[in-house]
């Protein structure tokens, strides 16, 4: 028995030691990036050898708890001729808050983003894995309205805790019916077509984004960015999007330039 | 004589008819995207099926003007590990605005932005072609300054009218020696870093971007936005700057953010 309460009292202050050496010690952290490097202490600051981002220095405890969060998984479908910064600004908002995201296209082709940047997809849409957020993005929306293919894939996609659009992204979600009943947005020269293609659709010209509950759609291009970090606050709270607006020097956020409907569906 | 008088009276006629045909027949353009396409009319509103961009109607004969019109170069060099907004928004604001944009990194291996997004780039340091503005921008810069390689190319490149860089993107034209008695700004948490860097750089941290007049450089991520609009601004004049901002609904740009030192160099 007294050998027992012994080894119980060291093992105690062993454990105790360890998880206070970790409060304390620091280390210098990449940004979230979803690899394995997340999980890497480097001794000074500078950038990620592995993914390229930069370092942050925080406890070892604090980025442990990080990485046993559960990541929020967001699947970026990039089609033929999507706008450029209507998926970047959302790209760099969702990874600054930690979020993994993952690119899907209809094939594993390059996709040619504004007639310039050349994309090699993550997924096709045979392989691309389940999502907590599924989001679409404009320019060639009507290479995801007019695909038979892409349209199936999306109705028959597991259904995401939300879903996300940007600019003529909206198309894609009205297609598939996920806007019957609800209010959107979209870019400035297309809520005329939108309202067309989607009767059932209260259609606002005069919002940044408007948040449905599950179903966000943003207004054109800059508008993501801002949809994007409401989705973040939604998500992880107002503290964590107001980190990644400072952190990517972005105090041009009026939170209030969206409506919130927050229905149910 | 008479003869003569009568075909220059015919074919000034002809001339006539075809140029005021031009200018009352419309047709849809996709916006600028650099490729065969810009010159190719279409029937009706869209996207264009070859680069993907959004189609929007004018007189054949602006059209023409627009094509005519030399076209601002533009090389956007992505090291491995650039951030995403870092060179997208600058890219959605030069595209925009009718540059031609490429990209250029060590090699054409595909590089990987923001732990997320696989880009394969149009050209290589060893056949990039020259260019008007020259474009660097954070996210593992060390990437750019620690390789001799790319420095040497950066040194020996053809100078562009203008150096641009955005957040540590900065740190290339530093080490290239081209901050030497400038003006400059980069991200926020790397102002100390630069400052060490470059001892002969005033380095601001105050400030959205400096124009030194052939050298600007801008604050961190979201703040490259701004800058590429002031240089289409400066180019182009205000106006197509702020048929920018409308078309990308960013009416969040204050040019007054900046600061203009204008110096020659």
């Amino acid at each position: 028995m007294k050998n027992f309460i012994f080894f119980t009292t060291i093992l105690a202050l062993l454990l105790t030691t360890s998880v206070n050496a970790m409060m304390k010690k620091t280390g210098y952290y990449c940004m979230p990036c979803g690899n394995d490097c997340d999980t890497i202490a480097y001794s000074g600051p500078g950038t990620c050898p592995h993914c390229g981002m930069k370092l942050y220095t925080q406890p070892e405890i604090e980025n442990l708890k990080r990485n046993q969060q559960k990541q929020i998984k967001v699947a970026f479908y990039l089609q033929q001729g999507v706008e450029v910064l209507d998926f970047a600004g959302p790209m760099e908002v969702f990874t600054a808050a930690g979020f993994e995201v993952f690119t899907v296209s209809k094939t594993k082709d390059p996709v040619l983003s504004q007639g310039v940047l050349k994309i090699i997809p993550d997924y096709d849409i045979k392989d691309a894995p389940e999502a907590d957020i599924l989001a679409f993005f404009g320019g060639g929306s009507n290479n995801i309205t007019d695909d038979n293919e892409v349209m199936q894939w999306i109705k028959g996609y597991k259904r995401p805790q939300y879903y996300f659009s940007v600019c003529t992204g909206a198309f894609a979600l009205g297609k598939a019916g996920l806007l019957d009943g609800l209010t959107a947005t979209t870019f400035h020269m297309s809520i005329g077509s939108l309202r067309k293609a989607c009767p059932n659709t209260k259609v606002l010209s005069d919002v940044r984004f408007v948040d449905n509950g599950k179903i966000m759609t943003t207004a054109g291009i800059s508008a993501g960015i801002d949809g994007a970090l409401h989705l973040v606050a939604k998500i992880k709270g107002m503290s964590a999007a107001k980190n990644v607006t400072t952190y990517m020097e972005y105090d041009k956020w009026v939170p209030e330039q969206g409506l919130i409907v927050d229905k149910a569906k």
